[in-house]
């Protein structure tokens, strides 16, 4: 009886196995696609808030019109990243957990054939049994039952030798795709990331240059309208606040209207980055880590 | 009449921008927190997908459950990273922005008190006309109006001055402050994605590190339990698969508790830094950009 025992533990190993890997892949694959979600989510919130910065803008004067939207700009060009991101997530991580579940059924399938072998081999080994001891002098009866068990036997040790191959190459394909899948979510997660940190750096710097004392002259010169009738304010000529507010109005608007044209053409030029094959993935998260 | 008109078109200057003001940074503070809960949902999601990932490696052989572990800290401290993102944006962004509705509401009071003034300028104008067309003889009476006019006018003309100088310091206060709420937002995002960028850079690297063979060797070796009793597979020692199954158990398992531990030491330092002061952002946030 040591054989079947011996066997009930292999395929307990086995059946393990393969009922972890249901479980915790199916696991993986509801969370990471619930993460897929929520990063969409955020994108969505994102998105909102520039389209209100933008409307915002428009309400603004000429200074802060430009950085709100600039900022808008690079806001919304991260979002594209993580557009990028969410989609990246579905094809290379996601969808390859998804199809697990194929693969699952037919190692669990194998693990059934076996089973019932294995039930076939034990009811064979308990009759041999039973006739030794109902008639222990029954010769035939019992070299019969004996053909029987050696040939259940000869069953259960190909099907456990079949079964052993499909567990060892699942196991192998399982441990080498989790490496995949995973090493794709870091790479997918680091490009974002980085790409984020880059776009954030340059709104830094666009926040940073805003200077708010040509803005405040452009609203002091509206609230008093055209007329200027009273105030000693209104004394003073526009350029009169320092050298924050000496370039004339015409000026800055051209200047504007440049900055504007070169900041599409910067994002048009990274929206093609954007749209690199996820092929590109691995080579760009190894140049990231040193 | 035309300094009322003035008056009209000045106020509405004003309240253009404080209306505007409210409207925006109601969307902005709306948005800011929504974008402040996406964030903590998906910091939830991946944690998690940090707790699955721990279960899962306790079920698998030396090198995945090491390799997961691994993984999962490296996972969870980007999650610590996230967990600081999602306070500082509340502390420094979404708060100010609450914040916002007792500033607006004194400004709209100002606005209020002066349009009251200016009703009662209106009405005094409106009764002298009255007087002028009905009894444009009775001089006395017209007199009294003239100096009620005169009163109401001054009174208009004092009020809008303050209502000029409170909605002056209110816009320059409202520029630098929106400044500041954007480039505290764009600073504690650029710290957490750079910071994720570091720990993924480390865990690609712990995945890309990872040799499945040896695991395998494992498995075949729990799948044909000690007594190993049949199969040619059995026949050949542990260590012959080639040069990746080398290394023993008992070698792997010491290297195992040596990294752990190596590991636990660097999160728990990395989770000091996490815990800097908010006001440390804006010199890091200068130290990323170029």
């Amino acid at each position: 009886m040591n054989i079947v025992l011996f066997r009930d533990c292999q395929v307990r190993v086995m059946e393990d196995t393969v009922t972890n890997t249901e479980k915790y892949f199916g696991q993986f694959c509801l969370l990471l696609a619930a993460y897929t979600r929520k990063t969409a989510r955020l994108r969505d919130k994102a998105d909102k808030l520039v389209k209100q910065l933008i409307d915002f803008a428009n309400t603004e004067n000429l200074e802060m019109r430009t950085t709100l939207r600039n900022f808008a700009e690079d806001l919304a060009k991260v979002q594209d990243y993580r557009q990028a991101e969410v989609e990246r997530l579905e094809f290379k991580v996601v969808n390859p957990l998804k199809l697990y579940g194929t693969q699952i059924k037919q190692t669990q399938a194998e693990i059934k054939k076996f089973k019932r072998v294995r039930n076939h081999e034990i009811k064979q080994l308990e009759k041999l049994e039973k006739l030794r001891q109902k008639s222990p002098s029954d010769r035939q009866m019992i070299s019969q039952a004996e053909t029987c068990v050696q040939r259940a036997s000869v069953d259960a040790g190909r099907t456990t030798h079949q079964l052993e191959e499909t567990v060892d190459a699942f196991q192998k394909q399982k441990l080498k795709d989790l490496q995949k899948i995973l090493s794709d979510f870091v790479t997918i997660e680091m490009v974002f990331h980085a790409k984020a940190v880059e776009v954030y750096s340059s709104a830094f710097q666009t926040l940073e240059r805003y200077d708010p004392e040509r803005d405040l002259e452009d609203f002091r010169a509206k609230m008093h309208g055209v007329h200027r009738p009273h105030g000693p304010r209104d004394a003073r000529p526009l350029t009169d606040t320092g050298p924050a507010a000496a370039a004339p109005w015409s000026l800055a608007q051209s200047a504007q209207s440049t900055m504007r044209s070169h900041r599409k053409a910067a994002a048009s030029e990274d929206s093609s980055a954007v749209e690199d094959p996820v092929e590109d993935l691995r080579g760009q998260g190894q140049g990231l880590h040193h």
